[in-house]
């Protein structure tokens, strides 16, 4: 076993998005598990468009990551040493594990047990990217079949996975991406009926003229400019899932917008939030569910994978850059 | 029978909150009521704050007010011809019967059947305002015992209803009122645990003593401002009832204000449009809870009774300069 554990470091905040800068790797030891804890070898590390809020230094739903700290992180491995008789040497598990080759956790940070050939889905489609997207749709979205469901973000880990389902649940489906390669791959990978381009139209227009009854979901992943063209386009009784701002670069100063009310008022319209970490008692049974699916081939993903622990410190900027294709994972074994 | 119709027409459409000049009076003889039609002679007249959004010439949950017709107005008063059997001359009654003297009607514009010691009543407490506060409260705002509950407009018709009946259901009332006079009084008469002066305190500032848990419930019928300093003070898992938006002139230029998207995130929020209209069916058990309530003492509210139908063209306004103290009402008989 290596003993040398080399760890993603938080070193700076941001007062946007982290940049490769904000991080630095350090060479650490490998400390054996006491009782109650494991000892895992990192296989794949997670890069998730939320660990910008878990980084910001601001309200949100968890503690920012500490400066001097391992960057906060899902990944998926495989125990090499344990110190709690629930795990075995050998067992495959997901959790949080963070930015490093080895974590000594206590075993409450496992969030799944995993096996090798689905340690990558276990950290998106059959992880926290589909069961956000099967929860927070059903959750707050609540589709009813024939209901029109926009999807910002509709090529990405998560939007891809809820145009899908939304579909399987009978509703049409339209994807809102960046670039004609994406939007091509909404329609010919995720099966959205149709897409838009954000870049190159303007998205009030094309949702008025690809919903023409109104929205009845939006599913929002990004907030900003791209939702303010989308509220006026509530169907009645329209739901707004609000499960991320990956547009917003900051909140300080707190950014400006449109104001929603009258559109709520005017739509009897329903916004709400949503974090995946109050539905833990649904995950197990939310993951069984997309992965029926998968089995008969009717969920499908992109994955796009990383060598090296290197490659850590510029992944989520290049996330908010647009650069991944599908859900970004970092390989270290 | 005087046979002379005075009404109260609108001539001009205003860009923000209707002024007298935007009305004029107009005197019509008194049409006989055909088939399935009565003729109401209105004792009173309604004035709301929602007729700004009747007025106005954008999205809305009903067609505008036409240039040259009569005010749209919920009236009480007596059917005095009748041709439909369904009613009696005499038949006290309540609906949409305009800002006139007598309104020739299809009985479907009848909203409830009263009585002669209910009829300013059934304007107010025991009407829409009562019905909205009873049904957008517990049907939105899904009140439990020992929420704080904070309500805008908090001595208004709709607002004082909202303190007491969510106070009924076991919950801390906080009201937001504009000077020392209606704040006393959401605390003296409306049984609110305490008041904050909008005109007098920063609302933000206020907030966070009063509800140092947070607010679970937020009656707004303002939007704006005061909207925009309680939202980063919602609780975990708190409801925003957006039910009116008094405190924005107008909706063209689209007003900014701080995006919401984040608090509704972090603190996994909701925010829900209510409009009455959708809930009628609902409409004669809400008015049988008040009434009850009403019997036992525990639901108390305020009139204003302005005189004659002189008193209509500048009567919203003055509602929207805050001058009213309680329900409106126009006086005829």
């Amino acid at each position: 076993m290596n003993d040398i554990n080399r760890q993603v470091i938080l070193i700076a905040r941001p007062a946007g998005i982290a940049q490769a800068e904000h991080f630095a790797i350090r060479h650490s030891r490998v400390d054996q598990p006491g009782p109650g804890e494991i000892l895992v070898r990192n296989h794949y590390l997670s890069v998730e468009p939320a660990m910008r809020g878990w980084i910001a230094d601001s309200d949100n739903y968890a503690a920012p990551v500490a400066i001097g700290s391992v960057m906060r992180a899902l990944a998926a491995g495989q125990v090499v040493a344990s110190g709690d008789d629930a795990y075995q040497v050998g067992d495959y598990v997901t959790g949080w594990f963070g930015w490093q080759d080895f974590a000594r956790v206590r075993t409450d940070q496992v969030v799944q047990r995993t096996n090798a050939p689905e340690m990558r889905a276990s950290l998106g489609i059959l992880g926290i990217n589909g069961v956000t997207a099967f929860l927070a749709l059903t959750l707050i979205g609540q589709p009813r079949a024939g209901d029109t469901v926009l999807v910002s973000t509709a090529a990405g880990a998560v939007g891809s996975a809820v145009g899908q389902i939304a579909r399987l649940m009978g509703c049409r489906t339209i994807g809102i991406a960046g670039g004609p390669d994406k939007v091509r791959r909404c329609v010919d990978q995720f099966g959205y009926d149709s897409a838009i381009d954000y870049r190159g139209e303007d998205v009030g227009v094309a949702v008025a003229r690809h919903a023409p009854q109104g929205v009845d979901i939006y599913f929002d992943n990004v907030a900003g400019a791209i939702s303010d063209a989308v509220l006026p386009h509530l169907a009645m009784r329209g739901r707004v899932v609000a499960c991320g701002t990956a547009s917003i670069d900051r909140w300080n100063p707190w950014p400006q917008g449109p104001r929603v009310e009258r559109h709520l008022l005017v739509k009897r319209a329903r916004m709400e939030g949503f974090v995946i970490f109050d539905h833990m008692d649904r995950y197990g049974d939310a993951v069984a569910q997309l992965r029926a699916w998968i089995a008969q081939g009717q969920l499908t993903w992109r994955e796009e994978i990383l060598d090296g622990i290197d490659a850590c410190p510029d992944a989520l900027a290049g996330v908010y850059r647009g650069e991944n294709d599908g859900k970004r994972l970092i390989r270290l074994v």
